[in-house]
Formats: C-alpha cells, structure tokens, sequence
C-alpha cells in the first residue's frame, strides 16, 4: 500500500522542490488516447506518424500536464491540495520511450493559503519539454493517506 | 472506422467554434488515475471522499485538460495542429456522472499558422467549470484520416 504525506501552507518554503520521474511507454500513450478520446494517428500509428514532420510517434501534450498535475497531488503540496489553475508551454515533442523528469519549485506564497509553482518537465538530454506555472491552494493540515487501488479495467 | 477532418489555417475565422460533449464516468476518473499516476482517494474512494470539502468524489482537474487537448487534435483545428501552449483555470469541481461541454472559439489568427483559441467547459447546470486559452500551430493542408483503434490493454 503506498503512503503519500502532504506538505501544509505554513510549511511551504519559497524554493521548495520536488521531483518525480517518469518514463513514457506506448501504453500510457494508449491509455491517455483513450480517457482522452485523442485517437489520433501521429500518437498511435508508427507507420502514419513516420510520414509527419515528428518522424515517430509522439505522446499527447496534455499527458505531460496530467503528470505535472500527478506530482502536484502526489508530492508537493501532496494530498489535499485544490488545483487552481495551471499555464503550459509545450516546447518540445515527447516521443515514447523518453524520460521524464517533472519538477516543481515553490515560487511564490499568496494570502488565504495559496502558492504559486514552477512546472518544468525536461527530457533524458535534459532539454526542457514544457515549462508552465500552476496555482495551487495548499492543504491547511497534514495529512497521511493510503493511494487507492484500482479496480480491473479492460480497454481495447 | 471514425474518420476527422481538420480545418487548415487558411479556413479558420475569428469566432469560429466548436464543441463536444462527454459525460465523466468512474471508469474515466480510474483511468486518468493509471495514466497520471494520482491515484488519491478523494478521486477513487467514495467513502473517504464523503469526508471531504467536496463531499463526494471529483474528477482530476487535468482530466478536463484531456478532454480539451482532444477537442483541439480532432475538432478546431483538427488533425495536423500542434499544440504550442494552454492555460487553465479550474473554476468548479468536476463530480462524477457530470455532463460536459467542451467549448472552442478562434480568438486571433497570428503570424506563421498559430491561432489562438478560447477554451471553456461547462456542465449541464451551465456552469463553468473550466475556461482558458490554447495556442495552436494550425495545419497548412486539409487532411482527413481515419482514428486509431486501440490494442487491448488490462488496468489494475
């Protein structure tokens, strides 16, 4: 049972990082094109995504946000935490395989428990594949808890 | 065999919209879980979340994310479009069984085939629960293809 333990607002730190890695498989491509609804070829189509300028596949955009948002949950402020906004730069395409290194960095403390985030996400070249900021409002309290575990789930 | 259509750079007008609808179904929450890698219980667990500000489970904000980067990849401008940027404010939370609307508007055609589009998501109340801007790099040429299928894949 994985344990996941939050960082309160009065413990939040100007400076404060936080990192997870993640490497992109083509089942986490398949799996995003499906909650997405983003079937599109140049994700899921070696031969197709050949003939694109990209010349592989490449992962979704937003599958870089969805674990920018994971590490936010997770780590940083951690469990919870309420998203309040979040800005993206998609710099770089992602293709399958890469690893990803998603870090966040305490920016900035806002009145009524709020905290701006840096959110960088570099490549195994460490080359910077989206830059962006979110806006998060921090847990007030600690908090300790068990991640739930998923039930079967058949796609395809 | 679903087929898209994209709207070249050339075609697309200031005001311009299009939109979808999805309904958020726990296995849609359960998925993003395995995808983003967050599998904290006020998304997943009904009884802890009863405990919670929200009083029931929530969809991952980012979740609402996907559904927009989709829009974009299949809709406005559809197959071929680069996905150069996005801003995101979450303005509601988003509970299970929610009917959403997602909405795109061409705010700006720029230099060098980018366009800037108005993002927003509503729910059947009416609501927003989501608004933002995308910029996008258009595609230069029509392009019409048919969507992937997925390979079987087994979660959890």
């Amino acid at each position: 049972m994985s344990l996941v333990e939050n960082i309160p607002y009065d413990e939040l730190q100007i400076g404060q990082c936080a990192s997870i890695e993640r490497t992109v498989s083509e089942r986490d491509v398949q799996l995003f094109a499906e909650v997405s609804g983003d079937r599109n070829p140049v994700h899921l189509d070696a031969e197709y995504a050949a003939g694109t300028p990209f010349k592989e596949r490449i992962a979704h955009g937003m599958l870089t946000g969805a674990l920018i948002s994971a590490a936010i949950a997770g780590h940083l402020p951690g469990p919870g935490s309420v998203y309040l906004g979040q800005n993206l730069r998609f710099l770089r395409p992602v293709k399958l395989g890469d690893q990803l290194r998603i870090e966040l960095e305490v920016l900035e403390k806002l009145p009524k428990q709020r905290v701006r985030l840096a959110t960088r996400v570099f490549n195994a070249q460490n080359k910077a594949v989206v830059e962006g900021e979110a806006e998060v409002l921090a847990p007030k309290d600690k908090l300790r808890l068990a991640l739930t575990a998923l039930p079967p789930i058949q796609v395809g």
